[in-house]
């Protein structure tokens, strides 16, 4: 089960740079975690903003919505959440790709 | 250079269920040959209504606009351009992808 | 896994009372079906607009996008998802409520 | 009668994880108490975000009102509130299970 | 129990001037006997726009969602509803008035 | 001359609760003044808001000016104003009325 | 009393050239002579819009009203209207100007 | 060169009513002198709102910029500029009047 | 005197692609004369959408009213004027500049 | 490859004219290196607000990204990017221009 989801950062104004910088890196780390599990599918970042687009994986709500809210900077993040499924040019191109492979 | 695209799509009230099936028909296989040629990355389906979100890769900007422009359904859709760069999370996973498989 | 819908709607102009009477008969027809298998758990109208809340249940996202797309009257709606998860004072309330009943 | 709410929750910044954790006790201890008086008939948590939907049962816009201005959190709610009847898919629905209890 | 309203209204751009008066006519007939059952107990109209306020009284929700249903202009109207208690100084002003009436 | 007015109130964050309650006090004595001087002609609360909408006469537009910014709670107030006339069908009920009553 | 209008005007689709000229005649022939008669104070042309704001004199809303609806072109204007006060540095200026006029 | 400005004004919550109070002072001394040279042709309060509607000349965009710049309250305002032609009517008007006073 | 044009471009539905292709070429030959005259300074398409940006030179406001009402494809344009002065970055690089060339 | 941006900037409401000025000196001594360095291709500052359009040239999106986050206001921008391509009339003007200067 996929979903999109674009989060927009604001970190309070009176954090210091140190702080943004060590609460970045265990974001970071943290993420970089879920992408090892299959988690958090794909992230790209949006050009002039301190905001991104991301893919995620989850078999259940329950579990996207505990993940999220363990993220380290999720008290700071507005989340917009888009329910995904598969395109059917997708799914024709998964199926060729797959058929080319055997 | 990737750019993450939400296409709304508004199809004409005087349309037939033929004359859309048809371009519908038409805009998958244009689609697809587009991911073979990996130009469209990955593209999703909204869960809910006639809208997807899309990832591109595109050498230029101009070859962006004629690949959107070429699409059959082009003259229905509101397309959302957000412009990508590689997040720190994804360039460390891809690293470590890449070490893993040498 | 619950989704929230809303979810308004706009029948085409040229449409007769005779076409809105006989596709809404359709519609509800085939909502009852859906409230019987368990897969619309709740539809609440909204006074003064052709406009609802309800609540599904679906096991997949692919499920509840069919479930929405084959509705008799999906192309005059315009669906907003939103994906829930259990409140814990519903958790807690189900929990209380198994307990006394046992 | 009832009434859907989609509330969102916004703590003040200078709250701490102590202050937060308490009033969350509070306002779930006193929810809980709506839901076992059938007032609040049901609340659903928004994935990724700090928001909610609830369906409240009210005899009176009186003691709905008295009740949410009487929530711990209440003056840090946003409240959108939507009166509602009954679906008559839900009212048949309805009809349909009582004539299979009989 | 009571509600304030905000209508918008859109005629047809098909209409011709005669069926828009009487479509008028048979509306402020229809209102004026809610206005004589104390159903609708004002009724103002927005300088410059076709738009308007009014405040109605409803038992029940069912009731007031009939009430607007049946307006021969409701298939036209766009209706904000929004409930309402009453005020703490309109509750003073009608205690000192009868309290001076007597 | 009426006017509809739709007020929000924010009241500053480092108020104490005393302080809300010393102003509330003052406005609502204030505004029961303007009731019994026939400036304000009713006020009506939002349910699950500290939102109300008032409607108020004014024999001049500097008169209606002078009087919003005499409230004790103005300067926490954001206020919409909508000039309004009399309704076509209010007029025909009042003329009824008054003829009923000769 | 004076209002600030800001009109947007929409001519319909299906207008010739011919009709929108006429219409455009009777409007300005109709506005030339509310100048005249000291109720349309100013008007000016938004750049690059069929957008215009205007400066209306009224001695009752009433009024205000019955000059806007009769207006050639009501029908196909979105009207926004501001009631508008003396601005003290406004009157300080005409205090002055009276002075050395006299 | 004309334009049409809407300036809301949102002044510092830390500003003590005689901050408030010297600064409107400066303000309204600073306008009635650009009113005396011609620059700032015509200013109007919003009733209800600290918000007001202006009529600026300037013979180039740099003088207007500068002159908005100079204000002693630029920094608190929120300015929206719509820059205006002279509207058909108006000129009508304007030549008429000349007709009449030769 | 400069003026930044975001323009959208939305042609009737009834217009054929014959219809269209005229058109285009009319305001094309039409803006490539503006251009050559140093009316259009610059103009920019963008990316996926029938929108561009364009930087416009005036000595009036009327110049550039009647400028942007004279192009072929105004009656389906709609067009936010934005009035720039210059930079002082783009001074400083123009004296550089200047000083480089003598 | 090109790309239109506008910046809008807040600065907070803690800094002194001081840290304003120092701050500015530094972000107009960037942008104008910028400028020289053909990266930044045109800057133009909004009349009446603390606003700017820029036109910015970059080879990758990465390269746009870091040049924007290396600006010293960069943490106060809110930043609009539009991804733009050659409009086909600029394209024929520089083309004819090419022609005449050869």
């Amino acid at each position: 089960m996929q979903f999109m989801l674009n989060i927009d950062l604001t970190l309070p104004s009176n954090f210091t740079k140190e702080d943004a910088a060590e609460l970045r890196a265990r974001e970071n780390a943290h993420a970089l975690a879920l992408m090892e599990r299959k988690i958090l599918l794909g992230i790209w970042r949006v050009v002039g903003r301190t905001s991104n687009f991301s893919l995620w994986e989850a078999s259940t709500l329950e579990q996207l919505h505990a993940t999220l809210s363990d993220l380290p900077m999720f008290p700071f993040m507005k989340i917009q959440v888009t329910p995904l499924i598969e395109h059917p040019v997708a799914a024709a191109f998964a199926q060729r790709e797959d058929r080319e492979h055997t």
